[in-house]
């Protein structure tokens, strides 16, 4: 099977059993906190893929938000895997949370996948092939202005505020779903024009990251230069308004 | 059939045809705007209710968002409707987005449904039989205190920043989804501990209210007192925190 393939359907089917083991632990362990829930179910998911993957394919390395396989591996080739983004959603129950994976070679994401169990979400790209939404291609059909915008943003406690100062009067609309990954496939998929990102980590970005490109988004850091997905503070934006959103930017602070 | 039955039955209906006339417009009208687009759609999705709920029930008066239904029935019992709660959302394709159908009687919501189609959530109350998420009971698991909170606002362009600005460091997380009415119904199903409603109207609220009151949350206006439907800045809280919300909420000028 190809490698694409298989991550694809290990990522659906990790998701699908995520939602399983919420339910079932929900009831069976209701005395432990939320916290420790979340974490040991994060650590599940990674685990489930980390074997299925490098059994497959042991020459790829693995590079993963828990557990100590958070290092960068030292192969040309590594999957990158976020488990759960957006965990506090999850742990609330709000269906706004992803699986993220994708796979990288010389720290270039080649091919991604975002899946979102609850609201049954797949979307893929691969290099120089475009996205996909659910299988199906789609081309996003983004505003043209800052002024049509709909625009998102990364968690930042204490600074938020002053992004919203920055750009609410600019934009449309401005949403925050609390969830990275699924917010930078939503800017390849079209339903966001822009997404911010203020602490990204290669898990966070790197799907998403393929997918924006593949889309024909734009991706710089704050200042419009070349980035990758080791730096933290990024824009995914469409376009047409990523300059606008530069120019914004500048000062924030954030 | 119950009113109660039949309400919920043709909700869900409408809300599977939005998604195919959605589907269709898009293809056959690439020329028209997206507001011309929604507005149809939103004008189609009340247009359905009304015929079927007048024909069943010429008794009750209806009370809608658009066009000409917009004025309090005159009648002791009136349904109201909002037929797409977060237009904006649906219009880029996110799938936040939700049907509002209550019915009221001298001016309290007696029950009410949300339903979010793409993301295929029903979450339902009655008066005195507390609420269904999905057609099975459930008991909202809220914080216990304030800074365990995930909270949510309307939107209020230009006024943002200064919410976030009094509240980001005092909760766990803030979510802006971009539809009131489903954001207030997750109040009730215990994914939101609060929502400050800004500027919310009769059918952006009716059927959130009744969900939030029988899920065991509080509703009052800014300054705790007792409030309805027809007052448009209320706070949808859990038993817990909605004394911290009032306290911070004051001298804010949303």
């Amino acid at each position: 099977m190809k490698e694409f393939d298989f991550l694809k359907e290990k990522t659906i089917e990790v998701g699908k059993k995520l939602l399983e083991w919420r339910e079932k632990e929900f009831t069976i362990s209701s005395k432990s906190s939320k916290h420790d829930l979340v974490t040991s179910l994060d650590l599940r998911v990674q685990e489930y893929l980390y074997n299925a993957l490098t059994k497959q394919f042991p020459e790829i390395g693995f590079f993963g938000e828990e557990s100590g396989k958070d290092k960068k591996p030292k192969t040309s080739g590594y999957w990158v895997i976020d488990p759960i983004d957006g965990t506090v959603n999850f742990s609330k129950m709000l269906p706004m949370f992803c699986i993220s994976a994708a796979y990288v070679e010389n720290d270039e994401p080649k091919y991604g996948i975002i899946y979102a169990p609850v609201i049954n979400q797949i979307i893929t790209a691969e290099e120089n092939k475009g996205i996909k939404y659910n299988d199906e291609k789609i081309i996003p059909n983004w505003s043209k202005s800052l002024e049509d915008a709909m625009i998102s943003m990364g968690n930042i406690r204490g600074k938020t505020f002053k992004f919203f100062e920055a750009f609410e009067t600019k934009v449309m609309r401005i949403r925050l779903l609390g969830t990275a990954a699924l917010q930078i496939a939503y800017v390849g998929t079209g339903y966001f024009d822009a997404f911010i990102s203020v602490k990204g980590n290669p898990w966070d970005v790197a799907a998403g990251y393929i997918i924006v490109k593949e889309a024909g988004g734009i991706i710089t850091d704050y200042y419009g230069n070349r980035t990758n997905i080791f730096n933290k503070k990024n824009i995914y934006s469409n376009p047409y308004i990523y300059k606008d959103i530069i120019k914004n930017l500048q000062g924030v602070l954030l």
